[in-house]
């Protein structure tokens, strides 16, 4: 049983996805929340130089509130930011539509310190697949293979949330570190009953990701939750459960997808990009709401509140919550070696 | 009297400007030429993304040629690479232009390794004016002080070669550090029987910069040197010697403006750039034939040789081959606190 409610190892949260409005309230609900490390997205469709504007956006907001973050480029900067009481931010991209079409473009995003990037955002790009595509190619036989090369090469971890199956699978095989799914639901437990059916992952996938000690970060997220956004805390917990039972404890993490803060057109850039004029889906254009037990990041202590009730030792318990992940970036941030 | 024919401190020379199209064969004569340090240009009249790019090819050109060559973002890793037998390479703008409109992009380059930056190329631009330029209104009223104020507060070194009178004479009185001429001549030492009348320097203005602890480095390149093509060796150590006398050996360094190995196409853009579609200057279209004495950075040893013969004590001739740009590469980059 367990015993603790710490987090990670050192007693603190990782979520590996938040993509709220940068703002001062977002930062307080991080510590009221126990989070010491927030992976967050610096693009969605953004190319380049749009992704250097988000940079220096954020440059800013560290100066102007590093009494509550900062800005993570190794573990041990994770564990030195939040051991300070502060939360360690972990620079991402949701698309490589960043690299554009310049494999040299990887090398310079490391050095600016991005360390987590998913293949394609929904649709099919010049690398890979998103799941809202009939048709999946699988991972581009030149760029999408170079990517990974380079990714796994200078030590960035590969996401394939958003990825379509085939490209999920190609993925995890191309690439010599394990590969995260760092916001999505298991298909098999939240059923076909949501929103965002095409978002959630197979069984025999997430069974390869963890097969090659990828982790998968569990998520609230209305639109792809049994309950919707009436889901409640123990089927989140049952989730949690469901996964840890299905591929083990070392694979299993918190992924919240939260967002807060934006205006509503927001929504159609995360949907249409600069490749349509409007949403593509069908499901509602309005934000949804998050459920009653998880209005912010500062319910996560009830969460694992909760969890600790569910029969995992405390080691486990500090791995779901945090470890696993800390465990996945010092691996895949270590940088490959030339042959 | 000069005893030692060592260059710096550690025995090696600073080059403060060097622009030849990058390949092994220039890296040979670096090494050849007992070169520890050599300042390079990304951009002339690159955009934020065509920077990124000619960053992404320096990358590639430090993995293939690493037993000679290797990046450095300050002094301690330029001492480092020296002592390795290695050239240190210094990432360095002759323009504003990569920061384009955007104040931000100071700090996404400076994370880049960008270590130089020199405020305008040639002509008027949103920071200052540059020497073909008639008319001269100076450091700009917003834009032109924030970029030295964050330069100043990143720790990047302000460069004013290019610039105009007055915006030099702005750039030093507006900067917290010192102000470099990394690659330009005096005035009155070369006289106005040169190609590149517009790219010397006054006196009042190089004692002005000497005054704030800056340094000049000196050059050899025919269109800005006395004797043109056939300048001597002598000649040069002149220049040396009457620009010592004048501001002091504190003050005085190398800037070679060395390049070889362009298709002559490329004379074109760097003076007219996008902003014109042939070259404003009625000089030769050519480029110009290095001096006997410098048919390359090979050359150096036989330079500090003759140098060494010109009365310096020591200490003198290792500040002026290299010593200078350390102290002050080491006090422009150190990044200024907030107040």
């Amino acid at each position: 049983m367990a015993k603790s409610k710490k987090g990670s190892k050192g007693g603190y949260i990782v979520d590996c996805m938040q993509h709220s409005f940068p703002e001062r309230a977002r930062f307080e609900e991080w510590r009221k929340g126990g989070i010491g490390c927030v992976h967050i997205t610096l693009a969605i469709w953004e190319d380049a130089r749009d992704t250097l504007k988000a940079i220096g956006k954020w440059n800013r907001l560290f100066e102007a509130h590093g009494d509550l973050i900062a800005q993570a480029e190794s573990v041990a900067d994770i564990e030195r930011i939040a051991a300070s009481g502060r939360t360690a931010v972990i620079f991402g991209f949701q698309n490589t539509s960043p690299f554009e079409d310049d494999i040299e473009l990887v090398q310079i995003f490391h050095k600016l310190g991005v360390r987590v990037v998913q293949l394609t955002y929904n649709i099919q790009n010049n690398v890979a697949t998103g799941c809202w595509e009939d048709h999946d190619a699988g991972v581009s036989k030149v760029f999408g293979r170079n990517v990974i090369a380079e990714m796994n090469r200078l030590g960035m971890m590969i996401d394939v949330s958003h990825c379509n199956e085939r490209s999920c699978f190609d993925a995890i095989e191309l690439s010599e570190k394990p590969v995260a799914i760092t916001h999505a639901n298991p298909g098999e437990f939240v059923g076909t009953d949501i929103e965002l059916k095409r978002r959630t992952k197979s069984t025999p996938l997430i069974k390869a990701m963890a097969k090659k000690n990828g982790v998968i970060g569990l998520s609230m997220y209305p639109r792809m939750m049994k309950g919707g956004s009436d889901n409640r805390l123990s089927t989140f917990c049952d989730m949690v459960c469901w996964t840890v039972d299905t591929i083990g404890a070392d694979h299993v993490g918190f992924g919240t997808d939260f967002y807060v803060g934006w205006p509503e057109t927001e929504i159609v850039w995360w949907r249409a990009g600069r490749f349509a004029r409007r949403s593509p889906l069908a499901i509602s254009p309005k934000f949804a709401d998050w459920p009653a037990w998880f209005r912010s990041p500062a319910g996560f202590p009830k969460a694992v509140e909760a969890l600790s009730k569910r029969g995992f030792t405390s080691a486990e318990l500090a791995k779901i919550t945090g470890g696993n992940w800390l465990r996945m970036f010092r691996q895949c941030w270590a940088p490959v070696k030339a042959k």
